[in-house]
């Protein structure tokens, strides 16, 4: 039964002013941010799904904007191997849209333990992560109920360019401040061809999902959303490590959906990509990437003209789109995939 | 054509001696590698490709283990970016089958300028990986033809144990020295189920494997096998991940791989998962894992009885001898996966 919206396509609708909100409650916090970055020397992401890729956003920002280290944690060493290790000088980034996920919530307190300081970013005011961080970054998303994580997603993308901006990177919050009429613009014009790439995913099995750099989180992102609400074996890779292998796999039935900013270091690499993926035979899709990556791309959707450090929390979002029809196209509830609830428990 | 035998088949058949060579040129390397160990406080693995998922082995054993934290490098933050980040007191480790990849090269050499200490390993003798690091552990698997890595693969996972054993990992080398002839059984007994798990993966478009801690390394390394030289849409998640959305693809035509060590904190959760996904209605194959898995799963290959920390230089022996089987079965040449060359070179 194809449903003609969803709560998900709603949620999708809500972002421009779940983001608005977010930066005008977290902006203010920078000096607190700033404090906590005097004490560390480094970022460790602790996180899980989106939030995940959320983390991955994180980490490219404050390496190539920052100066500071940044990469992601195993919980498992927490919560299954139950070992120490040194996190003197590190700040510990716990992030979960719940806040209650419980094994996010042991690692970051694992990582308090181990010497780390904690910062948590989530939209569960009153959570056990909001009220345990050393310094909270409350998403005001509001209640998101669809289970495929998205206005969730974008607003913990904001927190962490708040972050950034509070660890000294050299970035402008006026730029960040443009973003959700951006993602307005995404949402009034999402681009002629949506209906047409959709369709041509309807019976497909498998999609290479790329991108690169600080566009290598909304590859994963898109992935995920895919495989979870249309259940798509959609494979999230980076530029570098789809060319290690993984190459192999797309063909006339597995199309690449590649997504890059309109400008930065990353877009020629995935034009080139594209050109790649065309001449063997299999279809490109584009998101974002202006008019190098449409003119390579068998269909392309337009993104919103941001800097590439922003333009991740809008690139999404047309993956969104995509993954909201598809699933209703073939006949899927996109607000409660099978198999999936809303607050994942995994110890 | 279904060929009778392969460059693959005989490598992965060379793996003892691989190993047994390795094994003998590396471990009286450790007061080298215990000399690092007091001018560093973690590791940063840079690599990419089978390299990377030797990485995460890498980054369970030393956070296990060691007491270091061990996280995984973003190469294009050298490459791509240009970024200065601060890596006092960082040892970095780049793993390169040819030590010669220049993304990873490159982005080692960024690392020491940035401040770190570095290791190389790498099966490239007089490669620039193994000229230009502080200490370089060269595997002696001598060459590889075959484009999936298979024989250098699991001696740098040696080399990595070894580190961790410089690294003063309290675990004992003896054991490490018996993993060679665990090998050599698997190989002569690959499991009575093997035929059937290829003839069942015939015709199926798309797989997850899974695996927890130590295990999510052959996991991933064993999802990037079958992509590369089968061209199955296998995706490789953790335990955690996958019950974070993907667990959604999986049904009676998606079925779940699942490898665990015979004994440890993660056997548990890996056969809890078989018994999810075979109430889903998904087939579920088992790698190692003891008797409690093969009860989980619908049919299952056994692997030696090492502990669990080595368990991960045997486990991904059934799933090469799966997709070299596989590919040859399918028609492929998997020694010359499509697209695909030995060194491979990303910018």
């Amino acid at each position: 039964m194809t449903t003609t919206t969803s709560v998900m396509r709603s949620e999708i609708a809500e972002q421009p002013d779940a983001l608005r909100r977010t930066l005008d409650a977290l902006l203010p916090q920078s000096a607190e941010i700033a404090a906590l970055a005097q004490q560390t020397r480094q970022v460790l992401f602790i996180a899980r799904g989106s939030s995940d890729n959320a983390a991955v956003y994180g980490g490219y920002l404050l390496q190539a904007h920052a100066g500071r280290l940044a990469t992601l944690a195993s919980p498992s060493i927490a919560t299954t191997y139950g070992a120490k290790v040194d996190l003197s000088g590190v700040l510990a980034v716990a992030i979960s849209q719940s806040g209650r996920t419980e094994e996010i919530v042991d690692t970051m307190t694992w990582a308090a333990d181990c010497g780390a300081r904690t910062v948590g970013i989530t939209n569960g005011a009153g959570s056990p992560i909001a009220e345990t961080a050393d310094v909270a970054l409350v998403t005001r998303a509001g209640d998101e109920l669809a289970v495929p994580a998205t206005k969730t997603y974008t607003t913990q993308l904001a927190a962490l360019a708040v972050l950034a901006l509070g660890l000294g990177a050299e970035l402008g919050a006026d730029e960040l401040n443009r973003v959700p009429d951006a993602i307005e613009e995404t949402l009034a014009e999402p681009g002629e061809q949506l209906d047409e790439i959709v369709e041509r995913l309807v019976g497909v099995h498998g999609a290479v999902v790329s991108g690169r750099g600080m566009a290598f989180s909304t590859a994963l992102e898109a992935a995920l959303k895919l495989k979870e609400a249309c259940y798509l074996h959609a494979m999230g890779l980076s530029y570098a490590d789809l060319l290690h292998g993984p190459i192999a796999v797309v063909d006339a039935e597995t199309p690449a959906i590649l997504v890059a900013a309109g400008s930065g270091p990353t877009l020629q690499g995935t034009v080139a990509l594209a050109e790649r993926v065309v001449a063997n035979g299999a279809p490109a899709y584009g998101i974002g990437g202006g008019s190098a990556l449409a003119g390579a791309c068998d269909l392309c959707l337009p993104a919103p003209d941001l800097p590439e450090w922003l333009a991740p929390i809008s690139l999404i979002v047309p993956a969104q789109l995509i993954t909201e029809r598809l699933a209703r196209r073939l006949g899927y509830d996109p607000d409660a995939p099978r198999g999936l609830g809303k607050v994942t428990q995994t110890s």
